[in-house]
């Protein structure tokens, strides 16, 4: 059994974590896995699944949360985005998986909120999904395209308030500065009780890279490792509107590059933050909101929220290195769980 | 058999416009519709369908085209906008369908790419498909979702140095101006001997909106009907950059205000713009590429392709209701083709 | 004396005007301008100005207003928007000028809210000033740079509620569609009482494009005239956030669309909206705000809102043409007032 | 005399430095500081300055060089950024000063540059000036404004191809995590033999942040100082387009976070980015331009850009400290240089 950073002595900033130091700590928050591990007959591995968070555990297409996106780099295949900034909320589920599915788990995420909302396509209107992904193609066969539209529906009816990390649900294949990587979390308390949490799949990187932040990798060389990317999902139950959730997410970045990320070319590094300190309903009883937002931005709570985030996504992505397991995959291909001496 | 705008005697701008007066016009561009009219035992009848613009007939993912977006309005589930305007590029044909069916017909058209590209997710990375749409709700179940993977990669084989209008493709089950709209089409020459061809899927506006553009409509009164959206997708063969093209996009929404919309909160009104004047190859046989770029923005020729982009949206948006037939769908609803009078 | 176009018997859209049909019917928002006409010994002409748009009459930077902008086409030099888009707030008024004298008027109106608040840049922090520009320079000796900073604090002392249209401040050099342009504004009404008001400088286009909507120009042939611009200033007493005000920007220019513009290359048509619906407050005391909000973006307020901005920045743009008198400037160059026989 | 942190033995990042290790590497960047150090009988303090860079030592707006820009966080003032994303093109001198003096030597270089051509403003059209700042308010009395526009010109005229760092030019009166800081710059060669620099004002962070970065501080506790800010100019020869300068500047706070920054609310963290590898002539002769550009994105060119841009900013805020000598400002206040002790 794998560890979490912080277990081996490791401590990224000085916020507080939450109780769990995941992004479940969210009060509302819960991330579901299903995660794919076959081999075939025909001599493919499948190495690959989905990840969902749920903002809150409600109708989330009634009740849709705050929220926005900041896109790093867009060497990516995320879908949902364009509403997203438009109209400032997420509507859906946030789902998590490989490159080469956002198809299929677009529609099976579809399905499932059409399932609970009868209306939607009928007497209302559309609906937003939001998929985002990471190509696990060096241990998984990705060309094969093995997801059907039940598994994300799958994936959503196993979220719980608890997040499992590392070869787990989108990260199960995924693979971060050439060592096996995965889903990471982590999650911090700032003042007012607020928390802010983060769920990163990890996929990118070489192990010199890793260096560059301090550590003490070894050398691998193989061309055929994809550049890469990262999803990284943020959650905070800070009543925060949706330009201000744009700020955040622009800082999970420095997270990312105190792990020592060069952001390559390849790499779609993609962030995706919300509140659920208020929803927005859909249902049109009355134009007015009364909401007590957190409107000072030069607040401390947003400057610890910044701190926050920051910390968040570099425990989440040490994280996911630190609890992936080895694992063989694709032509037979072995990707090493991080050796603990590295740190 | 119902007519163009410009056969009913209604032209529009200055600039002359192609042979065929289609996106067409545009060397190299072609266009696949295919179209789903279907009534079912159980009462549910099917008005959809999926139109796919290819900017070129060779393998686009081997040979990419310059290409930009501009969301004039984001309430609309367009897939593929985040690594177009990274790198500039546009690696797929670019499907159009209904709402509910964006993930299928992106699955489908990625099975279409793979099956073309076998190093791709392989050897090579990943593979960026664009998929937009329009809510076909009033006349189409799209609750059923009745497309499947396989209609996508029929519609890219369907394509073809023409394009229909109307009730054809993804423009099968939409309504413009509260009247039947679908697919329209229409290009215009600009010096040097350039061409720049926009086709749409109308599915937007109320018939008060169209009488703000100085034509006479009657009134319709169903609060059912949804805001809707359109998609323009643009295309040209001058040589124009990235950031050129997303200059041109701009200036699409001219031509739609012209018409008399009011761009709608619910309306997702999103342009897609490329070039085939040059491709960016995808296998690395070289890092630099000598490009004849029309590298003047204060050029003549830039000041025409933003005359061109204007008078085609225009137009396209106008044939897209002068070529629609009226059309029965769900619910029994009726949708009229707009009576000529009203031109 | 010219008239306003709705004197002319012309009405824009189907929205009741605001008292005035002006920017200033939205409650506190007040308008100044300085004019300067001056021919020097030296055979040069001074044909420029300065408008000042106050969102409100109390201290801006104490009360900052939620605000956004849009840049349609960005040839243009306006200067504050950085922290506009970052932060969502407009702290100073919103001064207009010609293209060469930007960084005198940030100058002096930074001045006058230095003196206006004595800690800023001394126990708090910096302090946005706004600065928009056409380019005058057809009329106008430009290069001469004739503005002083205490010209911007006249302007902003100047302010009242009420707004000269035509060559007025920022207006007096302007042309539009090569006939006189300026200063022009219009407002409409919108349900539950609120108003939305438009003021523009415009500087734009040529005659054959006034042709393109349905007009009758003569042709004017002079290839020292640049391609011009346009500020479109929106305000509004609806209590919308700086995401919905972004909205409502980008629907200016369907306006400006209709009234022939082809958005040219060089004309650096930019947008800023805000909203004296509520104020968020410099001082530090409390963190959160209990906001009324206008929370619903599908509602009908912000439906009409969007119409509203479009129909009074169409009949803005048109009083800035029929309220302009003719105007000899630089070199002799005359330019007309558009006769009333062409609308 | 202070020492550049490679001097101390302290090496960032595996990419070797141009020459000098300066942005001045880039052939043909020039740098100019004027620096105003004055204490006035009315016990005010004068800690200012002005740094200009210059992409080519020829006509800038006669030879405009493709540029972009990356706001990382908008709380900022600087101008000219609307027209480098709209035109992707810079063509005067970068300049950066404190915050309440951008609109001054937005005039006195807009009239150095008027000088240097004399058809702008008068046959031909308008002229772009940018001009970054952050706020030195702490050492310097900015309210006073005791810049002119005179000395805008002056820093321009003292450009060379060489760059003093720490307290001189716009870095006179900064500070970075609570100790002196100012000018510093870095350079790095990528293969081909391409060079990217970076020149920065550093004015941001406090001295628990550098902490993180896993330096050893002290603690210094004044509530008087504000956020800060950096700004952050990226310069390099390889012949990349608009677009990718912007991808190339989106990797400068890679940089800034390895240096500790929790990039504050407070903080304007602004990048500019520019090649001299080619440029786009102003005058209109002929349409097109046989550009031989780096056209792949995945080419190792540009990750070594990236690498380069990432290595070079962070090893650039760190000379502005380690060169920067203690200064005495404002109210008595002293800022130390850092002690070498603590890297």
């Amino acid at each position: 059994m794998r560890k979490r950073i912080r277990d081996l002595g490791i401590i990224i900033g000085t916020l507080p974590t939450g109780e769990q130091n995941k992004i479940t700590d969210v009060p509302g928050v819960n991330v579901g896995h299903i995660t794919k591990v076959v081999d075939k007959a025909n001599n493919t591995s499948i190495r690959t699944g989905i990840t969902a968070v749920l903002p809150h555990q409600r109708n989330l297409f009634q009740e849709k949360v705050p929220a926005s996106s900041f896109v790093l780099n867009g060497f990516g295949k995320t879908a949902g985005l364009v509403q997203i900034e438009e109209l400032g909320t997420i509507e859906s589920p946030i789902m998590l998986t490989n490159t080469f599915e956002v198809g299929t788990v677009w529609q099976g995420t579809l399905s499932y909120m059409l399932d609970q909302n009868p209306d939607a396509g009928d007497k209302t209107g559309s609906l937003n999904v939001v998929v985002g992904e990471c190509n696990d193609m060096y241990l998984n066969d990705v060309r094969i395209q093995s997801l059907i539209t039940q598994d994300a529906k799958k994936a959503i009816k196993a979220a719980k308030a608890d997040a499992d990390e590392g070869a787990v649900g989108a990260g199960t294949g995924m693979m971060c500065y050439q060592f096996k990587g995965g889903v990471g979390t982590s999650s911090r308390k700032v003042r007012e009780g607020y928390t802010i949490g983060v769920l990163v799949v990890s996929n990118f990187g070489k192990r010199e890279e890793l260096e560059a932040a301090r550590y003490k990798p070894t050398y691998m060389d193989d061309n055929q490792i994809p550049d890469g990317s990262i999803m990284m999902i943020v959650g905070t139950d800070a009543p925060v509107s949706e330009r201000q959730l744009k700020r955040i997410a622009k800082r999970a970045p420095v997270g990312l590059a105190r792990t020592g990320s060069r952001v390559h070319h390849g790499s779609g590094d993609i962030v995706i933050a919300f509140s659920n300190g208020y929803t927005i309903p859909h249902s049109k009883h009355g134009e007015y909101l009364e909401k007590q937002m957190l409107i000072r931005d030069d607040s401390l709570v947003m400057n610890e929220l910044f701190q926050g985030v920051e910390e968040a996504t570099e425990e989440a992505i040490l994280n996911s290195l630190s609890k992936a397991e080895t694992m063989t995959g694709r032509k037979g291909r072995v990707v090493e769980g991080i050796p603990y001496s590295l740190f």
